[in-house]
Formats: C-alpha cells, sequence, structure tokens
C-alpha cells in the first residue's frame, strides 16, 4: 500500500477531538468518540459490511457472517488518553478497514468471518478502568458493576451507554479463532517498521486518599499544620525511587485537591499512581515499598494515607505459537515485549491473541508530540492484510 | 445585641453557596455570590439606604450622602475561596447591617455619611488575584488588566461584571474619612471575643510552571523520563522546610497538571505558592530560596520552571493612633496582628484604616470548619457600633 493511499483516510479522522495542544481529548462515548463511531459505520456501509454492537459498546464490521464461528477480528480502540497522540488506537481501525480494502482488491475470499472491532473505554480515561470494554465482552467485569462507574462529572457508564452492559459474548471461545490488534509502538525498541508483540509487563493502578485539615494558608502556623499536600509530594518522590531500584516503572501522572485553592491549606490530596513491571512479584513489591513509605511518611505529617487498588492486569503473554507463525509470514519480524495495557492482553487469556506494532521514531505516547511515519503506517496495513490472509 | 437577633440576620445567608461537604463555593459574580449581592440590595431597602456601585463591582449601602465628604465605611466580602467557611468575609457585611439597626435604635444620628461596604472577589478565587475589587477602587491595579483576568473556565473580570471596571474613585482620600472591617480571627491569638488588629503580614503568590516531556507511563523507562510531577514534589517539600527555616509561613496548596491521566507523564504541573512572613525581607528571602531548590531540582530532572509573581502585598501596618483609639472604645481590646490579607489592607494605603477581629475558637478559617459563636458575633456588632458612633 502506498502512504497516500494510508494518509487520505487517515486525513478524515485527523482533526476530530483535536485541541489546541495538538493532543486529542477524545473521552469514550463523548462528542468526538461518538463523531469517530458514526465514521466507522460510515467506513463498514462503503465497504457493505455489516455492523453489530455486544451491547458493551464495543462495534463490529463484519466481512463475512456475524459471529460465525472462528471469526478473525482485527481492530482497536478510538479513545484517548486526554492530550494524548492520534494513533494510539485509531491506527489500528483505519489499518482494518484498509487491510479489508485491500485484501479484496487482490481477490482474497475469507474461507472464515473476519471483523474490524472499535474497543470502547481501552484508555480508561473517562471512566478510570481501561480495557472496560474488551472486559465486558470477556466476562473480566460484572456488567452491573461496569455500569455503575462513573467519570469526573458522576456520570455513570451505564448512563453514558444508555443501558445496562450486555456482559460476556455466549460461546466467545468457539466464536473468535485469533484477534490481531496493530498498534503504534509506545517505546523506541523497534528499529524497522513493524514488529510482534511478545507479552504485556503486569500493571495496576491505586488510589492514594491523603488526608489532613484543611486551614488558611496565611494564618496557620507550621507546627500546627496538617498538609495532605506534603504526604502526597512526599509519596511522589518514593514512587520514582522505588521504581528505579526495582526496574520498574512507578509514576503519579494524576491528582485531586480538595479544596485546590492558592491560600487554603488542602484537606484531601487525592494522587494516583501507576505500576507496571517485568514481572508480578517486583511490581507488587515496589507497591509495598510505596504504600510503607506513604503511611510512615503520614505519621509525621499528621495526616492520613488510605490505598485503594482500582485495577490490576495480571502479565500477559501472548499465544507464542501465533507470534512465531506472524513473524514467519512478515519475513521475521522482531518479536518485542510492551509496558502498555491492550484490549488484546484482555482478550489473550481466552482467544489465541497477537498484536503488531507499527513504529515510533521517538518512543513517545500518551502525548500530542506522539508520531508514526505514513511510510512506515502503509507498511503496517501490508504486515496486517498478509496475516489476516493467512488466518482466514 | 443578643446572640439570637445576630443569628435571625445571619440564618438568612447561611445556605446561600454552601455545598456538600458543609463549606461555600462562593466565587465572585458566580450564582451565589449573585444570590448574595441581591440579599444586600434588599436589606439596604429594608433600612432605606440607597446602593451605589463603583463601576468595580463594589457595593455601597449609604446612610447619610453617598460619596459625600469623610464618609465612615464598614463591610466586607461575600466571596469565599472553594469549600470555604461562612464567617471569613460575610460576617462584616451582615454585622455593618445590623449595627446600623443598633445605631437608629439609639437615636444616633451621624455627623458624616456612613456606607456598608461588599467588595468584589476578595479572596482571589475566581479571577487569581486577591482584593481586586479594593485594588481597582484604590487605583491598585489597571482597569483593563483588571478585566483581562480570567477564572478557569477562560470567562474574563471584564465578561463577568459586564464592562471595563471604572478604576479608581476621582477624590477617594476626601471622600471616606475611614474603613472599619469586622473580620473572624483566622488564628488561635484572640482567647477574648473581640480584638483590634495592628498589622498584616506582607504576602504574595507566586506561579510555578514546572514543563516536562508528556509521555506513556507504561512504556517510558525512568531513565529516559522528564517527569515535571517529580520537581514539583520536591519544590513542595522545598517551600515547607524553607518556611520553618525563617519562621514563616509557605504553603503549596494549589496545583494544575496537563494531562492529569493515571498513565500519562505530564507535560506541565502548575503550582502555586502562598509566602508571608512578619517582614519582607523574610518572605522574599524564602521564596528566592524555594525558586534556588527548584531551579537546582529541575536541571536533575530534565525538566525546567518559570516562576511568575502573581500577586505581592507589602506589610500592612494599620493606623496605629487609630487602633490605639478603638481598643480604647472597647474597654483595652487587645491589638494583634495576621497573617491574613484584606480589603481593609488595600484601603489602609491611602485611608486611616482599622479591624476588628471576632474571635475563632479553632483558628480554623479557609475549611467548611470554620465557626464562630453566636455571642462572639454579637459581642462584634456591639463593638462595631461603639466604633462607628464614636467615628461619626
Amino acid at each position: 500500500m502506498s502512504a497516500e493511499v494510508f494518509s487520505g483516510l487517515w486525513s478524515e479522522i485527523e482533526s476530530i477531538g483535536r485541541v489546541s495542544s495538538g493532543g486529542y481529548m477524545r473521552y469514550a462515548l463523548d462528542t468526538p468518540d461518538l463523531v469517530l463511531r458514526d465514521w466507522f459505520r460510515n467506513q463498514a456501509d462503503r465497504r457493505d459490511m455489516p455492523v453489530t454492537d455486544d451491547g458493551n459498546g464495543n462495534l463490529f464490521a463484519w466481512w463475512g457472517d456475524a459471529w460465525g464461528r472462528d471469526a478473525v477480528l482485527t481492530g482497536s480502540h478510538f479513545d484517548s488518553v486526554p492530550h494524548g497522540g492520534g494513533y494510539d488506537g485509531p491506527l489500528g481501525i483505519v489499518s482494518g478497514f484498509l487491510a479489508v480494502d485491500q485484501l479484496r482488491a487482490a481477490g482474497h475470499r475469507p474461507a472464515r468471518p473476519m471483523a474490524v472491532v472499535a474497543f470502547v473505554e481501552e484508555e480508561g480515561g473517562r471512566f478510570g478502568l481501561p480495557c472496560l470494554g474488551s472486559r465486558l465482552l470477556t466476562g473480566a467485569i460484572d456488567p452491573a458493576k461496569a455500569a455503575a462507574l462513573t467519570d469526573r462529572e458522576g456520570v455513570t457508564f451505564g448512563e453514558a451507554l444508555g443501558a445496562t452492559p450486555a456482559g460476556p459474548l455466549p460461546g466467545l471461545t468457539s466464536r473468535i479463532s485469533a484477534l490481531v490488534e496493530l498498534h503504534i509502538e509506545q517505546g523506541r525498541q523497534l528499529e524497522v517498521p513493524v514488529g510482534v508483540a511478545s507479552a504485556i509487563w503486569p500493571h495496576g493502578r491505586w488510589r492514594f486518599d491523603f488526608t489532613g485539615h484543611g486551614d488558611h494558608a496565611g494564618t496557620t502556623r507550621m507546627a500546627d499544620r496538617r498538609d495532605p499536600m506534603l504526604t502526597f509530594a512526599y509519596t511522589v518522590l518514593a514512587a520514582n525511587k522505588e521504581a528505579r531500584l526495582a526496574g520498574a516503572h512507578a509514576t503519579m501522572a494524576r491528582v485531586e485537591v480538595e479544596p485546590n485553592a492558592t491560600n487554603a491549606i488542602p484537606s484531601l490530596v487525592r494522587g494516583w499512581l501507576d505500576a507496571r513491571a517485568a514481572d508480578t512479584a517486583t511490581m507488587d513489591g515496589v507497591v509495598d515499598a510505596v504504600v510503607k513509605r506513604a503511611t510512615e511518611r503520614a505519621g509525621r505529617d499528621g495526616t492520613e494515607v488510605a490505598v485503594t487498588s482500582e485495577s490490576l492486569s495480571a502479565e500477559v503473554t501472548f499465544d507464542t505459537e501465533l507470534a512465531a507463525r506472524i513473524a514467519g509470514m512478515l519475513g521475521d519480524a522482531p518479536i518485542l515485549p510492551t509496558g502498555a495495557g491492550h484490549d488484546a492482553g484482555v482478550l489473550s487469556a481466552q482467544v489465541p491473541t497477537a498484536m503488531l506494532f507499527v513504529r515510533n521514531p521517538t518512543g513517545i505516547s500518551h502525548s500530542p508530540a506522539e508520531h508514526a511515519e505514513p511510510d512506515d503506517c502503509a507498511a503496517g496495513v501490508d504486515a496486517l492484510a498478509t496475516v489476516l490472509r493467512e488466518l482466514t
């Protein structure tokens, strides 16, 4: 495929949900995402691909019988982190449609159904739980619990969806024979246009509620303060240090303060810890150490800290045989692990799953500066078409 | 005055702008503040006190000729910090009306005009600059600059006011002979119901923009990060330490993060430093030390820090003679300094100004837990009526 053909379709969605930072504000089921979902239905219509909705917010555009046996799925998600890049997610969906075009132009006749899928709320940017759509599809989360998740304005996922989610698809494992998710690489490991995923690091999110004593910043003596911002700040630095010592990743990147006023000592500072490592024991060790240090510091600050686990994803090893077979189809493409979570990781617990990565020249992701070259994206479509042809 | 009479009028405004935290969200010229301003006009009407607006958003209810010579003003502000207490500000306005009632009931005939004033945007909670109304009235800020100040939604002060502010009142010093602001005490220094202010500590606000490199929290190696949250966290702890060493107050209580997502290393963390001390040299020394340590740390984190002075209030010494005279009128009331800024401090640069403090049993302010006993509030009204009677 030429870079021009790729760029032609890509340009249709490039401006949707883009804000002045140059990044994207594509929250699940919010306006830009709804526009993208309409675009998805239009693309499917243009290709005579009927669209089904699984009742969880995930969309499927079918080539062949919808939910016939042994379907091969490809796709990704539309939603972004706030001010995120445009490739993380949508690249897999656009590439899916372009791969269908390429296979049809070459006269391919799939022996089993194929679908392009758009998973809902992959980033957890709106309702706090990443891979919500794939978790619902596979039964990894209770539909009632998912329905009750709230966004920052208090809107629940059930309200945004317009219904209680339908939950797991009956007969999932016999209906899906493979999922191949194409995604922009999110590090600097890939030195050729396309690679194949081996594994996803285990990761989790923990909410730290630091509570103290709201008071006047001008009149309250330093010795009388119980300022939870101090405990939060110490914990941010402790998380960084513990991750470095363990060779893991730990980040506190989100914070909410009450009242968040310049002249008022906070009563509450809420911070989120994102931790990942090559294995679960290492990740748990980092989190335990951070909690211990936060608790000790709270004792010195006269504050309190309560820690809640908000999400936990076990280590994912993609289907080793499938990955090797795909690498072979692509002329010995490199096989590499990633620290990022994906819907494919959730599906991999039940069906054979693989991921293709497209080169990221800077390694930057979750940022407006995220970028992939059109030539590499076109190479990604070619690779995806090759894999889908072989699998169907 | 009886505590019952005080509580009767107080109860009329007690629920306005109160939220589930028990604190108040009274932002200048936003709905609860507009309701309170209507209440102010109604109270003035009930007492046949004509209301004038100075074109800056400050309201004046007159007993006697509006802006006749040598007026005596009393009053305070309606706006709160987010989730602040109900007494900080409104107590001075309610007490002003009740003092008028008491003087009229006693048959007092003022020899000069008297007004109850409601200053706009004292906390700086909406547009970022404290004492905005009194600064405009006295010419301490350029009206065009004030008009351009924005709130968190991008609304300017000029838009909220519906006009460019009128700026300083012509002939201010001949029109006002004194301002007496009654206010809840914001520390634990006062052990009797009413005291008199001696001075306000110098104070200022500085905005620290910590910039780094937005990136994926899962995939970016610790060694490759340029995470401004680390530099912010270090600066929070440094500010606390430097203030303790200097016997000053320093607080970082407000923070904004971009993108503020759990799985995205921030590109920007913006924190505000509030610093105060008994003298300007001490305050400046603390701020210089914090900036130096923040800059050093930014060098280690691969981030950058830019510091902007957003407001600066010099030390205020209230009119010493007036304070002594008022303390005498009130039977040797204690005279005490405060770390909190007030509109009276801004006015004091041009006209004789005094403050009465009403006892705060816990010392807590800028918090839902702020409280004053009705008996002490009633004693405050009595004291204010005594002072106004003597001054008019």
